[in-house]
Parts: structure tokens; sequence; C-alpha cells
């Protein structure tokens, strides 16, 4: 039996799991939750994820919630079949790849999550995007990109010269993002264009991202 | 020879990656980073942790930055010599660890960061705690140890009946925390309590956060 994903695929975050199931060439069923009505906050999603929040994910009798932690899980169950996104087989590139995946969490999307919200959702639910918080998380992202271009002038990936999750997990933000009169601080340095230009060129990334809103 | 961590024993971020250190019974050298003069933003620093913050590790010729990688390195390098606290060896048991490290990084540690910031941080740079933030984050806080309550119902530890990492993680600013007129929140929640005093009582921690100011 296949496994569930629960969520919409205009979510971040569920796009984030989604990547890596098509990167390991999984089955599985995506299960809509429909956020406008507050899907998320009933007793049925909240007995799948207790924070009310998408992603959730099921497989038999596990159920998991927190995009990184699912990442994590589907990329080490579905090794055998696909490529190796972790590299838990060593020591120092398993910890290149979290040390990434952390940079990815606590340095990018505090900066790019709040341009996104701005643009892409507040207008949804009848807000107006206000121009300082954008101007403000703009120049926070170009501050994280700067080490990042320092960094792949090493690396062609983030974590080494090989495709990780680190890489993968920025492309649902970064994907929105691209779709945005900002895009060009990603392109204006050559080798985080270059990154990205091979990561979301990926079969899996073109896969997920097409069917997600916005995509240009 | 030993590996290096560079930050204060005051950071909780640092004392993070001391707790696994201490946890495997690793031997290791503390070297401090004075914040109070910036020395986490020169260009000595930046080469261990190009963001510019605390801590920093270094095995050899690899440094590593990022707490939560860190740990994770830790926990596997000396994982022979101590405990498992990863549980790498299990599909299912090392999901639920990353499912409540994420939980801790993503939902604990953005309701009581701010708590610890208001009532530690703001005195020591002159600035003066607002009470609206404290009970804000209060809220916040409360509504994440209810569903902390609820899984610790059911098992003893975070991510299952063993200790791992997921625990450890939450012990640097629920220490802090509980040093302050809030540690109600904890004490009126059975289960969590039993936890906490089950995570703060182990020798590791008792270590670490004896030396850590505010210790109570
Ligand atoms: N740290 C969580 C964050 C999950 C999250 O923020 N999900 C959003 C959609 S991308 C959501 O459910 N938003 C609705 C809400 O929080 O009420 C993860 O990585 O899974
Ligand atoms: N996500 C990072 C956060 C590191 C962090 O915020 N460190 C704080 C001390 S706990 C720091 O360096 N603050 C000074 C600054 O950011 O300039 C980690 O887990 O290591």
């Amino acid at each position: 039996m296949g496994v569930k994903v629960y969520g919409p695929t205009m979510s971040t975050c569920t796009a984030r799991v989604l990547l890596c199931l098509e990167e390991m060439g999984a089955e599985y069923e995506l299960v809509p939750v429909n956020l406008s009505i507050g899907e998320h906050k009933q007793p049925a999603h909240l007995a799948r994820n207790p924070f009310g929040q998408v992603p959730a994910f099921e497989d038999g009798a596990l159920m998991l919630h927190e995009s990184r932690a699912i990442a994590r899980y589907v990329l080490r169950k579905y090794k055998i079949s696909g490529a190796d996104l972790l590299k838990e087989g060593s020591l120092e590139e398993s910890a290149m790849v979290d040390v990434w995946l952390e940079v990815e969490a606590h340095q990018f999307d505090p900066a790019i999550a709040p341009i996104f919200f701005q643009i892409f959702i507040l207008p949804m639910i009848g807000g107006v995007p206000d121009q300082t918080v954008i101007d403000t998380n703009l120049e926070k992202l170009c501050k994280v990109l700067d080490i990042y271009e320092a960094r792949l002038c090493k690396t062609k990936y983030l974590a080494g010269d090989f495709f990780s999750l680190a890489d993968l997990s920025h492309v649902p933000l970064l994907h929105y993002f691209m779709g945005t009169p900002h895009a060009s601080v990603v392109y204006s340095r050559p080798h985080v264009k270059a990154w990205w230009e091979a990561v979301s060129s990926r079969p899996a990334c073109k896969k997920v991202t097409s069917v997600m809103p916005g995509s240009a």
C-alpha cells in the first residue's frame, strides 16, 4: 500500500514532501486539505497533526508531521530505489547536508517566507502587501544569498558536489519567489543562479512545481 | 585530538551542543566567543560560521555551524561510546525523533525564545521587558505545552519511551524559563512536569546548566 500525504499542492511545506517522494520515485496518494474552510483545524486533521498544520503523512500505522522530518523519513525509506539525498553513510557528508538543511530552515526561510506571505497569501485573504515588510526581508534575504554565493563558488550544491535534501528543501518558496519582480536577486548572483537552474530543472522539481499556483 | 566548540556558555544554542557532548561522554574544548564586543561578527569567527552566530564546531578540518546539525554530528560520531539519541537504526523511531526535534525548532522555540529574550537578554543590553510580548508568547507556549501534555500521557519521552535528542534539545531555553515566575505553566501540566524532571535531572543536563547564568 502506498503512503498518503495530507495537504494542498499550493502549500510550500506540503510541496517539500512531494518533492522527496517524486525524487525517490515513490507511489503516494495526495489527500487535499482545504485550508480556506479551516479543515486543518478540524478533529480529523488534528488527529494527524496536533498542531493543526499541513502537511501530515501516513504510512500504515505511522503518522508523521513536520515537513522536514517527513522528508527525512521518505528519503530513508525509499533510498534503495532512488538516489541518496541524506548521505547518512558518511559522517562528514551527512553533517554538511544537516548544516545546510538547518540553514534553509533557520536563515533562508525566515527571510523569504514573509515575502511569500505578503505577495501571495495576503491578497488571497483580502489583505494588502506591506512594502516595508517586503523590503526589510529582501535585505535579509540578500545577505543570506551572499553567503550562498560564496559557498556555491566552492561546491556545486550547498552540502558539497552532490545534490541533497538541503538543496531540495529550498525549492517550494524559491519557486514562488522566482515568479516575483524580485527574482533578480537570484539572477544577479552567478553561482546562486547556476545552482537554482540545476535544481529547478530536475524532473521531480518540474513535476511538483508545475501544479503549484503561481507557476511561470 | 578533541573537538572544539566556539561559543559562550550562556548561549542556548551553544548549550544544545554541549549537552550532546556531555551525554556522549566526549572530550571537547570550549572556546569562548565574546558576543558583547561583537567577536562573532569578526573575520576569525565568520570563517567558522558565515552567519556570524554561535555556536561553531571544529573537528580537525571539518567546521560546522547550526546547533541542531552539530548535535546530530556529535551524536553520530560518539554513538559507540554512549547512548543512541538519534535511533537511526530504526526507520520508525528515527522518524519520531525527527518529528519532535522539528516541533522543538518550529513550534516550541518560536514561543519560548521571545520570552527568554524579553526577560534575560533585553535587560542585559539596557532594554525594558515588554509585558505584552511576554503574555502573547506565553499563550502560544501554553498551546504547545497542551499538545506536549497529550503526547506525554502516551509516551515517557517526546519521541517514544526512550530519551532522545528531541528531549535534549529543549533543555537550554526551558532551563532559563524554569527560573522565571512563569514556570507554573510547566508544573501545572503533570506529564510535562514529570518529563522535565526526568530530563533535567540527567547528569549531562545538570552539568551543562549549572554553569549557565540564571541557574536556580
Ligand atoms: N514547521 C511546519 C510548518 C507547517 C506550516 O506552517 N504549514 C502551513 C502551510 S505551508 C499551514 O499549515 N498553515 C496554516 C496554519 O498554520 O494554520 C512544517 O515544516 O511542516
Ligand atoms: N539556528 C542557529 C541559531 C544560532 C543563534 O541564534 N545563536 C545566537 C546565540 S544562541 C547568536 O549567535 N546570537 C547573536 C547574533 O545572532 O548576532 C543555531 O541553531 O545554531
